[in-house]
């Protein structure tokens, strides 16, 4: 099998098996398909949670697109090529309960070809972050160190790299520097060099996509019973708020499916199911509510690196 | 006094005027405000409202800003010169009950400076766009027909180009062609010409501007006391899922505030209190709901011009 097929395979499995491990933590709930195809080339299976035990919105889709570049692409996303591929993986889940986070991860290949279908670059990206509403360490430590592990399977310098990656990234940048919640790795244009034998960003992405069942499902059996008031409820959806202020003005994975037309269902999918938008909402300081805030303004080394 | 002090008293006193009549229609909340001042130069008085008995959240803001013209501005906004001035009122009331529409207004000057501080171009900007949740045909006419007048007393044509303007510029393109509502006015870059003396755009400024009162307060008036059930809230809060997906993605206000590092809290004031983002809600062919969205989809010519 080409690369793109592994890989391809390899994201279909994986949906199966977090929607799985999903459904058995929510308890209630089930994925809904909606298989979906591009008129310009590829397609998708999207998969949606809704009004469970433990999730209130969620989904977890795939996508294998492909098309020739356009202008936009060219101006907008700064992609030089005839024809390009891409095929990943995307999930976001929101919770009911304020104090179990939300969590997203994305894991998904890119290919170039030139106009005689000659492929012309290839790379790996991806990542996992997690969106906290009440700050407990030790499940910080936990995402975090599930994703060091995987890190240093394949490279010790990797989770401090990549760790910061992430940080740097999930920025609302029009709010200083206050991120969306407590990050985790991210990285993206990784392709095989002189260190690296092709299958090594394949099997690297393998292995984080894998490990996302470990790093959440167990923060989410611990929390998902966490009794909650309204005011929790309250701070949960402006949180929520950010969320979208960040998929909406920053994310380049909803700038892509804009740009390239793609489902708007599938990528507006990603949004909280409600929402508050209060003007100027500061929480009190010193508050559990504030403790969040300051870690979202001050990434925190949670493994002490 | 110069255009810009006449525009800026001006806008000042619309402030005060709307906001008082505005909370005058509520008979609850009234407006608290907020000044500021820009560190690159300028400021503005945000003034919010929340948790009337007729308007959920709402802000009436002006601001008096000016900077140097930065290389983000040139290359994102299309602005050329050395330094620049704007002022403005920009207005965005979501009332509680979902048959009273949401309405926004924003009218503004914009002047270009040469390094010698010599004006080298000036325009006006501006419009009104009303944003139902439920159709109700007489508010529709009502508001197209007062923005009718003003646009008729300066030039028989402007109304109907003011209003495509508008139709074409409040559009969720991501969605196809969805707009936001169902519309009003738009204008930019208006200088004087052959055809218009000095004094014509701010004329015209002022009187679009001073019939915002009587084109929103007689609808809020008539909508305010209908009884709503909790389906009709949760259309309500669907379609300000709409309002937000414009407003972080396309509107130009937005991302000029972003851009020139504007008072954040300000910005996203406009952002509707509560928001509810559903997967794939379709409403119900020819329900009340589907009806509204179809003047959305297939914008109206509400006075049969």
């Amino acid at each position: 099998m080409s690369i793109k097929e592994t890989w391809t395979e390899y994201i279909h499995e994986l949906q199966n098996r977090i929607c799985s491990s999903l459904e058995q933590v929510d308890g209630k709930a089930t994925f809904a398909e909606d298989a979906w195809e591009r008129p310009e080339g590829g397609g998708g299976k999207t998969r949606v949670i809704a009004k469970g035990n433990v999730f209130e919105k969620g989904g977890v889709n795939t996508s294998v697109v492909f098309g020739d570049v356009t202008d936009a692409m060219r101006s907008q996303l700064k992609i030089n090529g005839a024809k390009w591929f891409a095929s990943g993986l995307s999930l976001v889940v929101h919770p009911i309960n304020p104090f179990v986070p939300t969590v997203h991860c994305n894991y998904r290949l890119f290919e170039l070809y030139d106009e005689k279908d000659i492929l012309t670059d290839r790379w790996f990206g991806g990542g996992a972050d997690l969106t906290p509403y009440y700050l407990f360490e030790e499940d910080a430590k936990h995402f975090h160190q599930v994703h060091k592990s995987v890190c240093d399977s394949f490279d010790g310098t990797f989770y401090t790299a990549l760790k910061k990656e992430c940080d740097d990234y999930f920025v609302n940048t029009h709010r200083g520097n206050e991120r969306r919640g407590i990050g985790g790795i991210f990285y993206d244009h990784q392709r095989p060099g002189h260190d690296h034998a092709e299958n090594f960003w394949i099997n690297f992405g393998k292995a984080c996509g894998t490990a996302f069942i470990d790093a959440y499902i167990p923060i989410v059996e611990k929390r998902k019973n966490t009794r909650y008031t309204m005011e929790n409820k309250r701070w949960q959806e402006i949180r929520r708020g950010r969320y979208v202020e960040f998929n909406l003005v920053h994310d380049r994975g909803t700038l892509f499916g804009l740009k390239t037309n793609g489902r708007i269902e599938s990528i507006m999918m990603s949004l909280p199911p409600t929402v508050r938008f209060e003007y100027n909402y500061q929480p009190l300081a010193g508050s559990e509510e504030d403790k969040l805030l300051q870690v979202c303004l001050n990434p925190t080394d949670w493994l002490n690196e």
